[in-house]
């Protein structure tokens, strides 16, 4: 096995000995790596040098070690593997850099299933969360915003839960979009359950996403923690519906904690269910959002083409150059194919044709999935 | 005729030959008395001095010349006075201090009529304002707002039209507090007639207010000149419902370019009456807020104490000294008191009096009528 792998390996097991988000084993992992990390928890022996940088670490050495029993091994993420669920690890091309700024809290690595590249859906992407308990308004608001969000090539990303999180997710799919749901269950058995149908369309459009293995049973605290990931994720956070200092705020708080753009949209202040975005606009400096307009003008990059009237892709076409172009029509719809098959089929060498899959990538127009690189949806 | 009379008298006539907001006239202000701009609009002879000080003075000058004929005499405002309508300069008792903020256009008088005294009303006061075509939520939560803010002794003030600024009216008066109608017809035939009876009440417990003298018909620039006094009256500028880029938001504007605080209440994205709110939340930095508590925690005093859950009055009884309370108890609860009879029951000198009506009417216990101190409704 080689390095590479054992790595792999190592933070396959990390998901499943330590609770993501547990900041002793961040530290950890600045001084040993993964499959050092395994080794000593296999062996029961610390390093003597990981011992005097990460104070507190023996204790939690116990902690972790008798967990290492129920860890993936080589056989487990084959079969996974083979039920469309893969690992993604940093330093992986698939990697949303993004998570790195979490520090010692970042994932030890992510359990994804789905059609989409997660690094590109990232690139352009929004977190929308909000309340279970969404009003009509809310549903509404939030479905809509999704949609032109979508339409627009910007990915939606939130929790997959009832209420405010299922909108986002299905104004996204609707507008033929994709949208990204972290989870704090395993992606292999998706929670909630009501939500069965919506996961399975996700996962065809878009990717489900966790931190724990994918058989995983969440855990209360399990959401709060996934929270941060979500916020981290998006270029920006939306709260679309929340009561005042109740959990749908948590992830508001990480996406402030982040220092990331935070947004709100504001409803009737007769609503209980709108008073906790009022809250955050008036205290925490939240920018009072009314649509998926405003939302890209908080967020686009200098240079995108800002959104005025409804006017077609984000950035249009006729801005690539003749070579951009050249790839981008070698690309297929449907089914991913290799970069060396997409130069052959654009008359361009290798290099070339990675450089601009990036450029187009980041535009919006091709994804990598797991088989290849695919033409996105295009917004209409 | 005093020099004092002559100006009063000169003031009036101002208030009929130039346009309120006429920088041109606010400039001369500054350079001649009033009777001496009447004198020299009368004899057509104007003052070198003021020429040179005052560029493009000459044809202002005939252009005011021109209506001198109409402006009210001694006898006129006699019989106004017999109307219940005063004259308030500055300088008077009961002229607004934060008038004269607006340099060169603040009002040359102001025409009053009601029971309330101007400059105590102002002390503590907000003003709501918003589109005449309110929705029903928008009507209903500027009432709300309103009764609550002058339950808690705050004066609000608006522009008396339909819509917004009549809620805001009837809310305070429902609870029994003060409110001040800023007009832009004169005092003596408000408009609109639709609120008749609603102006004979802001009257009975308030002030209607004009820059314009009695029985002037108002105009459409009027009403906007009207807007930069209700904003410069309050302590801060409440936009309850506003379409985007409306006629509405010209109070906010003022408010905001006098560098005073300005709030907006956010409503449901889907209304494009609360459109306009949103976007002054986001793009001027105006506060959301939801309610009476927000307004007072943002224009509250150092001091003050602060709304928390309904406690009382806005400055509890206990916090008074001996002698206050003593001043207090002697100011009666329905008709007006000289301060020397009030001295005479409350058993201390005139000065110290005057000194504590002057505190307990910032606190907002008693206000000065034109017949003299009385308590203001107390919250309760």
């Amino acid at each position: 096995m080689s390095t590479a792998d054992a790595d792999r390996l190592a933070r396959a097991a990390l998901t499943h000995v330590a609770e993501p988000g547990d900041a002793l084993m961040g530290a950890l992992l600045r001084v040993l790596g993964p499959a050092e990390i395994i080794h000593a928890l296999t062996v029961g022996r610390i390093p003597p040098t990981a011992l005097a940088a990460v104070p507190g670490l023996a204790r939690a050495m116990a902690r972790w070690a008798v967990r290492l029993g129920g860890a993936p091994v080589t056989a487990t993420l084959d079969e996974w593997l083979r039920d469309g669920i893969r690992l993604v690890c940093p330093l992986d091309a698939e990697w949303p850099s993004q998570l790195d700024l979490l520090g010692d809290i970042r994932p030890w690595a992510l359990w994804v299933k789905g059609t989409a590249d997660l690094r590109y859906a990232g690139l352009r992407s929004v977190s929308v969360v909000g309340t279970r308990a969404a009003t009509a308004y809310g549903a509404h608001v939030c479905t809509q915003m999704a949609a032109e969000l979508a339409e627009r090539g910007w990915t939606v990303i939130s929790g997959g839960a009832f209420g405010i999180d299922g909108c986002a997710h299905r104004g996204a799919l609707a507008a033929g979009g994709s949208t990204v749901a972290v989870l704090a269950s395993g992606v292999g058995d998706p929670y909630p359950r009501g939500h069965h149908d919506l996961f399975r369309r996700v996962a065809a459009q878009g990717v489900l996403v966790s931190e724990w293995p994918p058989g995983h049973a969440p855990t209360k605290p399990g959401f709060l923690v996934r929270n941060r990931v979500i916020a981290a994720l998006g270029r920006g956070t939306v709260v679309v519906e929340a009561a005042l200092r109740s959990g749908a705020l948590n992830t508001a708080r990480h996406a402030r904690d982040q220092q990331r753009p935070l947004m709100a949209v504001p409803g009737p202040v007769t609503s209980a269910m709108s008073a906790g975005c009022h809250e955050i606009i008036r205290d925490w400096g939240a920018v009072c959002v009314t649509g998926a307009r405003d939302v890209m003008e908080l967020l686009a990059f200098p240079g995108d083409q800002l959104p005025g009237p409804p006017r077609g892709p984000a950035v249009p076409r006729d801005v690539l150059d003749p070579v951009q172009t050249r790839v981008l029509e070698a690309v297929p719809s449907r089914v991913g194919w290799g970069p060396a098959r997409i130069a052959v089929r654009a008359g361009v060498d290798f290099d070339t044709v990675m450089t601009c899959l990036g450029s187009l990538a980041a535009a919006g127009f091709v994804g990598r999935t797991d088989r290849g690189w695919r033409l996105l949806t295009k917004p209409t």
